[in-house]
């Protein structure tokens, strides 16, 4: 961290910032300036310490982080690429993993006949909502029971892993018998009471990126995750809240090589969720593939205009077929496969 | 809702919307113009409808939400404003009602020396955390359930109310014993599993904003506390995300007679967490007043320079009991007192 | 436009509405709805007229519009895609094309080396500024009229089409003469006075983005060039201002699906400003072409590491080569090429 | 700054640092951490040097700003507050200044009107647009030559001095003939061409923060007039650009503060292009004041509902009489007098 001083900090101040980074087992490097006196602190675990501990003494200007606030999901913790591993289809390495299917589970054929077109066209995962967060009260939320069970079948019966949304922190367990992959949604990235429990569970998790949180924050909630032993964590880019509204959300296409650079953890985009209208879909998603995204959460409805929740950003099954088809064009030529 | 079609669109997709929004029992009324078909959609209930199950259908180009998706919130529903009352104090009457303390629950002497001066300096609530949700699962998480019990001694002790903040769903019960009020935090806002669950409390609710959420989904959440018969909402603003980072979050000022035109609720604002550092606090704290904020909710420690949480946005006791001279200054200036 | 009287307006604020509408020649159908009335005013040119004329009457709730702001940019005043022809090199078409250089032009061995290395790549195109708006008086401002100058020279020796900045109005013809694309930066996408010049001239104008002006600003902006009767203008993403700062801006990667809805102009992405760092260039510049992009604007110079402006974001010749063979294949997986 | 390398970096690498720091005439202070070098470069000039001459170094994995790239704005250059005075009123003192009146000229009788309500109500300084800068070239653009004649005529027959908006370089000397105070517009705040001109005009000069742009490059843009040797630069905030859209933009008025602290130029606000909606413009002025502005711009229109421009945000002169009425209370109330 690098404390930086009020002009005509007084030689007390200065002594009082160097004896608290003492006090914390810190190393200290003075730097007077001929304005300004300046002071490195020093040490392999500053990154998790608060800048408040020393912005609130007396002559403080202001603290600036230099080493990242997470730790476990940083690259330099672990350098190599993780892999997260589900019924042996791997994400993170050269092949681009799909999932796709409906917002909410609605009904056994809606289900039923989503597995079948999302496993026709070679995705490799199938999605759908029991539990199903709204804005409001008056509207659908999932059917939450049923729904799990509308999974726990469709899943036997056409052999295809399921991911599904987790909301409340008690229900890990009961969620985790009838889904491969628990996902974490936008607006409970930073639940740390879910975070902490599905970090205790032995199934992979999608940590979907909070609209409004930065990548920095991001992978800090990730930690939460790793710290408490599950090490198969799956980042999610879905879209953040800018001023812009021409789409429901701005993809943040540049996420996708920051993450690369400071994690080892899989990075996968959900089109869908962002772009808010199924004409927007298809070109975000080839951008994600080109742009290095190690696979695609894509909403795909058999009949979008009977849809419960969504059905405005959900593909049809014929155009999301024809989509397939273009992503792995697009995949081919960025090195990879599908 | 407004349903604009497409340039060229056939009477057979004009014909879609008409027959779906009178198969959900709406009225309708086409609009031919020369250019451009336009359907008005008209119904009470509108707002509450997902404009999607338009959007989606062939033909159409945009859909306009004209009524507002919250309902229970809003002043159209609840013409007068709406008092909350807590061991006699009335919040959204003429009296400003301040809220003050640690942001954390550190120790019983920390506590009771944030009492006296809270009390002494004329504030009305003592504010408290005993879970403390930390961007990162290496920072001090808080005392939990022996917060709670310092909360509870505090407060018996002092014969003040008391607010603190809730995170899980399951602990609300628990929570209420020993708080008066119960705070839902910005990170919570869309956490529908915790604001059912508050719902159904009998204790007063501070609903903080998210970060990133619009005025319209913070009244759209408070809906959902609302709906489950809890009917003593008190919404808080404490700062919005933007691009600009001299303050940690950004005050959004207009809020406050925005929220005063749209919803019957009270408003109070958090000038702490807005500011993030203690000298931009009082500026806030006087203009939030000047606005017609109803309460403040202010961070003051005994001692911020040994706070374990938030040190650098707490006031110390000498500097809370000037503004707290200041602000009453303000407050009659417009018409009220504290 | 669709007017939205309060809840209990009168009949005389009703009539008033009424009456505006048809002083300004417009169609109104009155939508008397059980709680609300709603007007529908028609016509051809309301997407040009303030939403204040009627706002600010009695009785007057809120003011939606339902035409866009924008006219001869839009792709329902021209359906069919606009080609820019510099030189016989298309935008607009099947083929990509790419725009490379330094972003300052500093000397004429730099400036000349550029253009090489550009050529032999196989980008169409020279970028080079002459004039730098700078954030600070005390950067280097660019060579001015030194810098007209090389460009002139460079173009001649390598044949090569060049494309600068211009930042006053009164600039516009004597860099017209040195330049075959003028290009209008973000800072000045509403300079209207330099918008207004520009679209008297015969130079194809590539207008770049505010980096906080929404699609639809951008589009009303171009508006302005085009109703000076220069049909020539290439639309240029550069990223917009959020709250990430992991790269300088967040590339708008919907905007170009986007665009291409509404509008009949090109659209190109300047990759570099948008990421601010050269390590996260290629990703992004594969992105646009494989989200739909026709040309892209990319930062090379000869040596980064002594570059006066912008050297972080530069590419070096030899990354440069190697982004545009794989640009080639995303192009070609895309059914384009370059 | 503080340039940290990346774990790993060889010594070569590090030389490469120190090399070009002392090239540059700068100190260099070395911090060989266990596991990263970090590289502290000192001197009095590095906040006016761009970050990108250390960060495009090979081994370099950031580079942090640690002073501000502003100069002659800040209070470290000079201490004392800065005060602007236009015919006898000072501007940055104990008195907050009042300028109000209509956004645009409209005709004699309107802006004489608006003089006699403004000067009534005690207000001390006419507002008046000759040129507007519209964002569609079919909006009215304002009377140009007219328009300064009239502000001329009615600034002598009142004896109020005039604010106007100046939008091209080349008509500065001429707009200052008729007004007392140049207005640089939002949309301009980083037109440095503009900003160089009126830096040479002795007229003092009103800075409107660009509405996407953060407080350090505001002032690091009033560093353009000052370097010009006009040293009274009165700067205005007038509401950010966020994702609410409760009101036009966000009035940040944590910017009052953040100002005071890091300037010592006077700051007023313009609550009436931020509200966008006359029905918010007395909280944010009442807001303004409290939080320590030094003066309010405010639009004013004799006849709202007949202004050519922004007439929704224009108080009617009964409005600002009983606004100035409340802002006096306010101004007391927090030491200070209208």
């Amino acid at each position: 961290m690098i404390v930086e001083m009020r002009r005509g900090a007084i030689q007390e101040e200065i002594d009082g910032v160097v004896q608290r980074a003492k006090s914390l087992g810190l190393d200290v490097q003075l730097n007077l300036g001929t304005e300004k006196t300046v002071i490195a602190i020093l040490g392999s675990n500053t990154g998790q310490l608060p800048i408040d501990i020393f912005a609130v003494l007396p002559g403080v200007e202001s603290v600036t982080r230099i080493m990242k606030p997470y730790k476990l999901a940083s690259r330099e913790f672990k350098p190599a690429d993780s892999l997260v591993s589900i019924d042996g289809i791997e994400i993170g390495g050269k092949r681009i993993i799909i999932m796709a299917g409906p917002c909410a589970v609605e009904t056994k054929e809606q289900l039923a006949e989503a597995a079948r077109v999302v496993k026709e066209s070679g995705a490799s995962i199938l999605r759908g909502g029991a539990f199903k967060p709204r804005t409001s009260p008056f509207s659908f939320q999932g059917l939450e029971k049923a729904g799990r069970e509308l999974l726990a079948q469709v899943r036997k019966q056409y052999g295809i892993p399921v991911v599904t949304e987790v909301v409340d922190p008690h229900d890990v367990d009961l969620v985790a018998e009838s889904a491969d992959i628990l996902q974490v949604g936008s607006r409970n990235m930073q639940n740390f009471a879910l975070l902490t429990t599905v970090g205790k569970s032995r199934r992979p998790v999608i940590l979907k990126r909070g609209f409004s949180c930065t990548v920095t924050e991001w992978l800090t909630a990730a930690d939460y995750v790793l710290a408490g032993g599950n090490d198969q964590v799956i980042l999610c880019e879905r879209g953040i809240r800018t001023f812009e509204d021409s789409a429901r959300f701005s993809l943040d296409v540049s996420s996708i090589p920051v993450i690369k650079n400071f994690s080892h953890l899989p990075i996968i985009v959900d089109p869908s969720h962002a772009a808010g209208h199924y004409s927007l879909v298809p070109a975000l998603a080839k951008a994600a593939v080109a742009a290095g995204a190690d696979g695609l959460l894509i909403e795909v409805h058999p009949n979008p205009k009977e849809a419960l929740v969504d059905g405005l950003q959900s593909l049809t099954p014929s155009d999301f077929s024809t989509l397939m088809k273009e992503l792995r064009a697009v995949a081919k030529s960025v090195g990879r496969y599908i």
